[in-house]
Formats: structure tokens, C-alpha cells, sequence
């Protein structure tokens, strides 16, 4: 079954409100990458992670912003492309309160610094079979492609 | 719960066995990461993936041999790193006959140039849970930790 882009953008809304974790792929300058799971919350328009500061992953989105995060099983994929904003874990209560109620437990209550990372989607495809690959871009250029 | 280090072995052995795909992550030599699932067989020595020659995973991997794969839900993760090695899609029949009969497709019948991708690992890690982060190192330097 190939679904149409409406459903596969309905399909995506909806797994980023059920799914708790994601996949995040970074990389410094030298062509190193790192690959992690974390825990996030989607607020509607950006993804919301917490890790610590001097973790391998915010050290290498301090080199190189290219992030790319993948939700879901590897046959139901949502793959996002976007612009990283780090941000301190005290820096917005609003934020730090969101992601604590999504996710259970409070990035600003750790035992060493952690920081925010707020992923703005610039680009999203999804699919969940080779047919599906052809029209797998669902999000483009800041909004839902029609 | 905590496994033991000879619990995650073999946890993981059957997972490598079960499962039929991974996340691939790799980075070209400027920062940016590509992240993509693709099916795999696991030999007993090494992970083997095919995909086209020209995507963008081989073109990285033919700049900065860097990888990270994910096998497994992020909740029952084991990360393997390792050195690559790229082999023409007829190189190999035994390998290639291998690989179709456990991924269920030949990737010598492609429209388009395939390739194989071995990952042979050099280190694995597997936790489940927050606090099996500390112990997630199962193999390292070429064999099993004990």
C-alpha cells in the first residue's frame, strides 16, 4: 500500500505525539558520527531533547549543526532534517516544564549540566516500504508539502 | 534489572540473528550526517548491508569509513562500530547468496549498480535502560568482554 501524502502526514502528527524516543545521528568535522537514542517532545513545532552538555552529541552539534533523527520502526519511518537550537537547561521554564511532563523526568535535575536541544524540522519524509520512497518527502521549506 | 555483561552477549547474538534491519549513520567529511535504515545479515563475524553505489551512505563511507548502526527499539538498543569494507555486487557469490537468501531480496538483480557494505565490529554496546549505561560495553578490541 502506497499512502497518500495527506496520510502520511496525519500518520507522522500522530507518531510524534505517541512516540517517546528518536533516534539522533550527528557528526563532528572529521566525518566521525555518533548515534543515540533519546527520549523527546514534540511541542507542536519543533522536537525537544535533553542530554548532557558535555555529551558526544551536543559536542558535535556545537561543530557541525547538521542533525538528522529518525522516529519510529525501520518499517515505519519518519526521518527529520532540520535547524538545531541549543539552549541552557534553565534558559526557558516553559520549555524545561513541557519536555518533563512529555518525557518523565527533569533534565534540570541532574547531577551535571545538561542542555536543551530544539530541532526545527526544515525537511521530513516518511515511509514504511521501498513503494513508498518515490513521494517520501511530506515537509518541505518550512511547511506541509500538498 | 541489570543484565550481566554474558546475559547482554547473548541477548545480543540473538537479537543480531532475529532482527532485519538497522539504522546506518554515516557523515560525509564536512559535518553532515546522513541516517537511513536498511535491511542486514549477520554472517557470525560481521553485519552485511546492500544498497545502490551511488547513495549517499556508500558516497560517505567512501570519504569518511566513520559508521554507527543501531539494532534493535530504543529501549533494547546495541550500537555497533566498526570497519567497513565495500565490495562490488558480484564480488562475492557466496556472500551475495548469503545475504538475498536471509534479507529476502538479490541485490545483484537491481536496474542500478549495488554494493555490499560489511561491518566488521570493533566495538559493541548494549543497554536497555538508564542504568545498564555504565556496563554497555560488550565487545571490544576484536572479541567478547568478559
Amino acid at each position: 500500500m502506497v499512502r497518500t501524502t495527506a496520510q502520511r502526514q496525519n500518520d507522522t502528527l500522530t507518531l510524534l505525539q505517541a512516540e517517546e524516543d528518536l533516534w539522533i545521528a550527528t557528526a563532528n568535522g572529521n566525518g566521525t558520527v555518533h548515534l543515540i537514542p533519546l527520549s523527546f517532545s514534540w511541542t507542536g513545532t519543533k522536537l525537544v531533547l535533553a542530554t548532557p552538555e558535555r555529551s558526544r552529541t551536543v559536542r558535535n552539534l556545537r561543530i557541525a549543526d547538521s542533525v538528522r533523527v529518525a522516529i519510529g520502526p525501520t518499517r515505519d519511518v519518519v526521518i527529520v532534517e532540520g535547524r538545531v537550537e541549543i539552549s541552557a537547561q534553565d534558559a526557558d521554564a516553559q520549555l524545561a516544564d513541557f519536555h518533563a511532563q512529555i518525557v518523565g523526568f527533569d533534565a534540570r535535575e541532574m547531577d551535571e549540566p545538561w542542555v536543551f536541544i530544539s530541532v526545527i524540522p526544515e525537511r521530513i519524509q516518511a515511509w514504511r516500504n521501498p513503494a513508498e520512497l518515490a513521494d517520501r518527502e511530506i515537509y518541505g521549506d518550512g511547511s506541509w508539502l500538498r
